[in-house]
């Protein structure tokens, strides 16, 4: 089937396509083998994932990840009675799985859930590695190999979004960013499956848009979006129809400043 | 019985009433055969929803739609437990249903939705294609063919309504506007059952109020609203009748824009 | 029983009492046929809802009628899941109902339903025709007959309770307002009971009140409330008793504005 | 028991105690029998609920009273479903009882009550005279004899919380105030168990009070706290003990609004 | 066990530990014997609960204590239905209890609670006291000797929470302010078990306290925290200790506040 | 297993690493014999959660901690019915156990809370020493040896968010900070592991951010973050490494902010 050889997953024997730009990949072990928590901060569409699925093959630790809300419970994370038959029986959510199989527990996008979720980590998070269960009257130990990971993008903070300065300093911090364009060109080249040349190009357009900061985009063009400019281009439509459409149309809604992006487009892909 | 004859549905034989007015087909089906996600963005009643249909049709895909809202939990998407005798026994959402059958899933006006909706969407919609269903504790690999799409309207966009940056870099977009006169005269006449010369001229009093923008009116009058018009005449209505109920009225319900209004469907469409 | 002779109901033999006042009649039968939503938009106590009856009742259509409130939930229209015995059953909700049999569905003052109410709405209001029920996961074709009616009132209209664009422009719109003195003599007379020149004092009054407008009332006399200043008259009041009781009461409780109103009382029924 | 003595109740043999101060009596019986439903308004313990009892008793129908609040649902007003045994069963609310056995229904502080609860009541309100239950699928008629009566304090009333004209415009509207002086001392030397001369003083102490208008007051002092300070004189405490107690107390917290009241006292009821 | 000893009992043979300051035992007795509700303001600490716990003792009556709260509901007072087998049952809450048994029921900060918990109370406080069990269909009369009291710190009052004019003129109310010195220093001695010279050292500084007013407290010292800065020197600490820990501390949190009452401290104990 | 040895824990044979920096112990231990409750009071990080433990251990009482936040309802505290079987059984929350064993309970953050879980507190923080558990209908005595300890951090405080007086007057309480540099040497080395003048390193740069307050940050480095960068230098990083990582990485988002505490690390640490 096609679309899994796209998909390398977690937990399988190929390590997920993941190239260091620094000492994160060192950081991240050596807090995993001291129990400490883990924050990941950067903006959307970076790596922080796929780090996180190429640390787990690393480590060789199942990878547990949640995509976080406003509407996530503490129920949703820690687990809830359920009724089976004429008994209610008690049904472990994923960090409590996570907890008791030594996984690693990825909260992606942690700054959407609500404080209960987040103080909920803390006795996890810092030296007593317990969960307490509170509608079981049980505290349960963390097991070797557990490893609390959370993410977030600065760039989405406010003030009423924020974490908490007790939640951070329960956990060490590492930045990311989009890589240099050499190593994204192979990034680009390999997901997408097209020639270096065009990847070059995409990758040419995608740094002349982060330049632009203040453009009127409250992001830029991440990793992502260029991969995706590129598996429309490996279906055959031309360079700059894939980066209207993969590009410039989710970057913005302003008919000023998506005129601004098809020009770049013109300018870097047309001809 | 002569409803069901103006009433094409997807999954039947007959392919929905859709004209290309671009490469839009053309980029949906390259972002389907590599699994992308699809943004369609444009104003309401322009022809989205046929145009899903009939992509619909033509890959052989069965469509699930969901028309968002406020209160649209992530459970009525996923799927929830419901008691059954004296079990409890789970029941697949829209989402999930689609998910497992390789079915295209339509959400509908996604911004009205809330952002837990949203961010359940994001492993499906990334690299990974997979659904966590957490109360069951799997996660499920979307079957070949299945492909998520979603619409929004940016004119309704607010600071409070809007689609988060991660959300939008994990699709492909494309916009919609209304078609061109000619192919505005055709739908109308085929959708009502009316003659060209009356579809002409509903279809030149949509013209002129589009091209009014800042004369008091949010949103300017819709293809969907010409055909109304124009099944008012085919009930033997005049068209000056049918356009103050199907046009003038939805429109509006300020009294000195109902006057401009029904001056210009005088002007257009009287005597 | 004295009351059952006042209250004409729809599906029954006798038809309510309505006076067309142009051509609402005929677009609203051109609609049904047609399989058009329409909405109604006036004044509360003008004749909104006896229009409804009496249109139900020339169509020969079972009504259904719900009056929409904050807290009305998409389940309280479609329906919900109810404990039976040790099974849960579904039980429709009265839109279902009104599908399911082919029964006007009349949701009557419509904006103040929460916007989960009007999208559900969508399918069933434009060409689709149809209902989804998430919950059962089945998706209902209207039977024919079915006609979606709903009312709102503009003077209400706020920012924030209002009928979104893509609601409004799946509909046919009728505008309703107070009707002409010697249709509304003749419906007063009628339904309090009383003799004509009783119905003439009264109706003059009212008409010297919706002159007024910005004498410091939010919604001027209706015919409703002439109606019940009427039926205290048949009680054997004197004029000016029930004109302050079921007139001016209801209007208003600012101490000025009353004394305003009082005084035209005396001017115009006294002595 | 002591007690009963003070406490006449409606349904009971003896007519609670109420003297007519204008055509109030003559404009509720008509409306009765009208089937119009009722609107009383005034300030906080004027007598509006003993008004309610007394005309119950002369109608000779039972009387169901709910006192309004922010969380008072429709459910509570019209019934719900409870679990019994293993099935689920309907248990009328009070209003569905008055609706069945034709009793009156008292709705007071209708205003404190969402607005859910007041739009339930149109149908009801209106010529309709019906109360559709959504969750039995059935629309009840009013036995003959059921009548609405619903109160509010104008002067609580702000731009939130505020009876909509749709259904103000559904009632005939009764006005109340204080009881003239000599009328007023009759009620408290009868309520309170007093000498005539006491009641008096008491009186004129809160005619006084209500002179202020705009001494800080929110309200003024009601023949309700004249009568309470009545009861504690009836117990062998001073009238300037039982004034301070039971009026000045209860009106204000703010030291000098009570060092005024306080005077007052001592200026009508010292020495 | 020794903290028995420390905690005298309402229903118990001894007296709590209460010395009257005026008329309120007198005033508190009178209205209890006339079935009146009573309302208790005053500062938190100064004896609110104590009273009412000797007025108990000394009436011979139950007494049921709730402290309210935001999310107090009124099925939390009243009762709820709850499963038990395979039906539900009703379980009476505190103030039907109440109701039932003639006990007083101290609703401790009612301004605490939301308005639906005030307004259940209506009935029951003026002259019909009976409480309306909506959800069992029924309403009680109150059992001889109940009696309703409630409390609440004027000093806490905002816009938002308030008692409503039409529940406070529905009691009768007691002022509390903090007890003379002679009397605090006799209270502090016996509760804390110190030598009436060191009770004397606590109360002066409590009585320097409250005369800052506006020294940037939002409360002034208690008689309930000069006991347990008490209680602190029964177990061995000196004055200035305890009174840090027991009165500074939990007074203020502001840098410059604290250092102040720490001044203060060192002027009055130190030494 | 590793883990185990740098997570002491509460109710285990050795003492947790604990160090008195002022009276702190002997006050604790006067109130716990007093039956008072304590508030500590101090920024995050600093070390209040290990002195509970310690004075657990010490005073050989079990200790229950609970982490609040916004979503905490009193029933999690206090408990809830839950079906089992075909019965509902009550289960005791964690303020209950320790009511009825006698344990010290710790409620980190209170302010976290709503306001219902501080004031089902008061009864029990008082010299009540009660647990009135509504829904059971019974009221518990507190087992000699319980103790209620909370905890909040001063800088977090809000109008919105605050511990009400009645609730402060209610504890005895405890000012923690920083410890002084010898002992949090000594802290860091122990608790990472490291040798003493690599602790000293990072204890002065820890002094030297403390020093900053103006600097753009929130809360400063607590000796959690300097016992994580020294467990970091454990593992093979540098201690410029572990710095950026657990200390300025936590401690700020700010590019400017970040650039200066990184040139504090170079300048402390580096070479």
């Amino acid at each position: 089937m096609i679309m899994d050889m796209r998909t390398p997953r977690a937990n399988s024997d190929t390590r997920p396509y993941y190239v260091a730009t620094g000492d994160e990949e060192k950081i991240f072990k050596a807090a995993f083998r001291q129990g400490l928590s883990i924050l990941l901060k950067g903006p959307t569409g970076c790596g922080k994932t796929r780090f996180v699925e190429a640390m787990a093959h690393d480590l060789g630790r199942p990878l547990i990840t949640v995509s976080c809300h406003d509407d996530l419970t503490t129920a949703d994370l820690v687990g809830r009675y359920l009724l089976n038959g004429n008994q209610t029986q008690w049904v472990d959510g994923p960090l409590t799985r996570a907890v008791r199989e030594g996984a690693i527990c990825y909260l992606d996008e942690i700054v959407e859930a609500r404080q209960d979720t987040t103080v909920v980590l803390h006795p996890l998070a810092d030296h007593r590695r317990q969960l307490p269960l509170e509608r079981l009257g049980v505290t349960l130990e963390a097991a070797p190999g557990f490893c609390l990971v959370v993410s977030y993008n600065p760039g989405y903070q406010s003030v009423l979004k924020d974490l908490k300065d007790s939640t951070r300093q329960r956990m060490v911090a590492l930045e990311f960013g989009f890589p240099s364009p050499q190593v994204e060109e192979g990034i680009v080249a390999t997901e997408a499956g097209i020639a270096p040349a065009q990847a070059e190009k995409l990758v040419r357009l995608g740094q002349a848009i982060r330049r632009l900061e203040n453009g009127g985009l409250r992001e830029v063009a991440s990793t992502r979006v260029l991969i995706a400019a590129g598996r429309l281009v490996a279906e055959g439509l031309t360079l700059t129809q894939a980066a209207r459409a993969a590009v410039a149309g989710p970057l913005s809604d302003d008919a000023r400043v998506s005129d601004g992006l098809n020009k770049m487009i013109d300018v870097y892909l047309g001809g």
